[in-house]
């Protein structure tokens, strides 16, 4: 596979990572300060939850590290290799959840990750996963677009089809099947990933993440000072619930916190600091004016 | 089994049950009016949402009827049944849930149900589900041990153990694993309910609907005037993220409602109107205080 797996290299990458992105984002609000919550997992390794709550650009920014190891690897863990369940294994990973407080900025999310998993001959089994996926409430389509290219850039050195491939992944896994919509415009989502080899995947898998922070803190830079109203407000808040239905419904990274006895509050730093539900139809043109962007579209294809 | 099982009989009585809980409910309210929304089903069936939402007491209180059929009986209908996921069914119910404004009147949550399905040779099996549970933020020693008699007198016509039997379910079902704590206080739940014949299972199931609608009317009376702060309100937001949390990674309704094709509006007309996950540690000792009734108990032997 080319490149020794050093599980160890990788997990110092994750941790100066969310040091990296935690810094950056404090810098872009301006105003709130991230806090730090270490915790030790029971069955070994642990992590370092990182909030930013009720900041000046965001209502609530959370970024996650973790490196854990256990004797019975998860069956979210792995969508293509089912027979590794209950394997032994290590997983190191950041994860970043960012919900601005202005509705015409988006919310974003980014996740890298990294898995050994070892059979009863001790032999290892690795990979990456991650991606990044953006979920706008009132989408402008140069936006979306910048988005698109950003993670088409950062795929094209892999291979030609690397982009449309992980693109339409995304697509297929942010998706609300009982509300008919995918969860936002999508970007990037691979699983299983070791195909080049060691080196190539690790370096692919640093190239995303800070793709996703340029892009994104770019994004908000530009956004983040629009001006809105209070039906906006609450439009955002009520989307922000389909967010939490995708979360709490469908999200393997979710379960598998769950599963893997993951702190709770970790494992659901990804949820909103508010949503809404409320009673009664509303808000049908914004709804109408968002749901063109949730089905999945060739977004290179579009003018910006 | 005792009784001929009129599937046409349970359905008229639940469209009526939906009825007088929204009357009752509206003059309890004094201000909100429910919406009606009607729904069919493609599959065969439908049924009647009905949402206060914006009260003078209830933040948002829905009303679900429905009575749909289908060709293949959701997994997720049938605990003690597996052999019949798949088959023909038809199913009738209705569901409350409540969220008050005031954080000193709890959540409340009621449901009753009947199922028949059939076999290839058209041979028909029933059974009724349901019960209620209670969700307070600030609880009161007296409220919840009313509420436990309150389910308790129900249950005692019908058998000396039927009460211990289905708060016990109650408890094991509303449970968070994940938090290590109950959803509530409890009260009854059962499944698979059909050893007493048709006839008094389903003159038990009208008498828990009654039961629940008296019971939670009065208490909701109580407690609805309590003057509350700004922190108070916040915990209540706090805590009904946690009752997202249940109804999407556990709900057994909820998911038989997705899998069944029903609208995910009136499937997720449980979910509160506004729930709040705040980053970072808050609430310590309202937290603490709460986290007493979360654990389950014999609240027949505590002193009112």
């Amino acid at each position: 596979m080319g490149g020794a797996v050093d599980f160890e290299q990788v997990a110092a990458f994750m941790r100066e990572l969310q040091e990296r992105l935690c810094a950056r984002f404090e810098a872009l609000d301006g105003a709130g300060r991230f806090g730090a919550d270490e915790w030790e997992r029971e069955h070994g390794g642990g992590g370092r939850s990182r909030v930013l709550a009720d900041g000046e650009v965001f209502e609530k920014i959370g970024v996650n590290y973790s490196s854990i190891q256990g004797d019975r690897l998860p069956p979210a863990a792995t969508d293509e290799r089912p027979e590794l369940a209950g394997s032994r294994f290590q997983a190191s990973g950041v994860s970043v959840v960012a919900h601005p407080q202005n509705p015409h900025a988006p919310t974003a999310h980014c996740n890298v990750r990294f898995f050994v998993a070892r059979d009863a001959a001790d032999k290892p089994t690795w990979w990456f996963g991650g991606g990044f996926d953006l979920t706008p409430f009132y989408p402008v389509r140069e936006d979306v677009v910048a988005w698109h290219r950003a993670a088409h850039a950062v795929c094209a050195p892999y291979g030609d089809e690397v982009y449309s491939r992980f693109k339409r992944r995304c697509d297929e896994y942010f998706t609300l099947p009982h509300r008919f919509e995918t969860r936002g415009v999508g970007g990037l989502f691979f699983e299983d990933l070791n195909e080049w080899g060691f080196d190539a995947c690790f370096a692919f898998v640093r190239e995303v993440a800070d793709c996703f922070a340029d892009t994104y803190a770019a994004l908000v830079e530009k956004r983040a000072g629009t001006a809105y109203n209070k039906s906006q407000k609450a439009f955002q808040l009520m989307r922000r619930g389909r967010y939490v239905e995708f979360n709490l419904v469908y999200d393997r990274g979710t379960l598998f916190g769950l599963q893997s006895g993951g702190r709770a509050e970790s494992v659901l730093m990804s949820l909103p600091p508010r949503a809404d539900w409320p009673g009664g139809a509303q808000f049908e043109s914004d709804g109408a004016a968002l749901a063109e962007y949730l089905k999945p579209r060739d977004w290179l294809r579009e003018d910006a």
